[in-house]
């Protein structure tokens, strides 16, 4: 079974993963939890490219193929194997985060995203996905480490992130046999109880 | 204009772009001759991954995601540039190797190759494509450097070559007012001479 996690950055995934999989250990499932570049060699290379605060020139097609080629060996690499052991993986963003950010927040063609992305993974859909949603303002301040980044959003980057949310719960709204949505902006362990609710009951009875 | 050359290793095409680019040159063009990665800063981060040779775990669609995001940025970095400024780019090897050797030859989905395609490069196609087309056996002979290369290919990797070729062959007959197949099994000048005698066919008044 292949969960997601998905949502903006400071929604809380990062806590709630480990949570998530230390519930499921306990229940007897042999749980891999993942992100990528997800610690493949290629992977590794490919975000060192990203990365690199002197590819000033890169462009935003560069970008995207790039992130797709770490993620068709993340795919290959990490994810598939343990699937085909029979073992429960948990993935902190996976292909719905290139919808909402590059086709929902910066607009390029969602078709042509979904073919690429459906090259890139074999066609390997989450069985379900995790939707942490918080509004814009709640995630940014999260986000904010003691510094000014809120105070420098423009209109623009606000209206990027509004519409990142808005793809989110749109797609959600598409596919309500995959998606939950849940919401973030409670406490930790509220939020978590949601989460184990929506994956016990999508579970097979553990072995 | 932009105009790419395309066939095997072996049929000659570094020998003949820069004999063809010298030839413009004396006639007035502005002439670019490129490859890929093209000298792009990402583009050669891009490239050192493709050939490190412990990258043994790459998975064929991570590779091509990784050629397509050199070129992309091979087109919005160098190319584009230059024919913007009304220049002249001569250009070895383009995206018809992509559907040659990816397409034809291991056999990936045409279709979704040629979109991803024209999302790598803007939708950028050449104005002319000279195929310097040599038989296989003759294009395998030629890229021999003293080595057993030719005796260690195998009947799969024959059949490989060959479906290269005729690849090349059908994309050149489907869209005969773009390419010009050039007998590349003649000497370098009877070969040059026929090239020329193409493009000078194909371009506008030097200014």
């Amino acid at each position: 079974m292949f969960i997601t996690f998905e949502g903006p950055d400071g929604s809380g995934k990062s806590t709630q993963v480990p949570l998530l999989a230390e519930y499921l250990r306990q229940q007897g499932f042999d749980v891999l939890t993942t992100r990528e570049p997800g610690g493949t060699r290629i992977g590794d290379q490919v975000r060192a490219i990203l990365m690199d605060m002197e590819n000033t020139a890169m462009r935003p097609n560069t970008e995207i193929l790039l992130f797709l080629a770490a993620r068709a060996q993340h795919v290959a690499e990490i994810i598939r194997p343990h699937l085909e052991k029979g073992g429960l993986v948990l993935c902190d963003r996976f292909g719905d985060s290139t919808l909402a950010y590059q086709g929902y927040g910066h607009q390029v063609d969602l078709g042509i995203l979904r073919q690429m992305l459906r090259f890139a993974t074999g066609g390997l859909q989450p069985d379900l996905t995790l939707l942490l949603d918080v509004d814009v303002e709640t995630g940014l301040q999260r986000r904010r480490r003691g510094g000014d980044e809120w105070n420098r959003l423009d209109a623009s980057e606000l209206a990027f992130h509004r519409r990142v949310r808005e793809g989110y719960l749109e797609m959600a709204a598409a596919e309500p046999q995959r998606w939950r949505v849940v919401d973030a902006s409670r406490p930790v362990e509220v939020v978590q109880s949601a989460i184990r609710a929506a994956v016990s009951a999508a579970l097979p009875a553990p072995r």
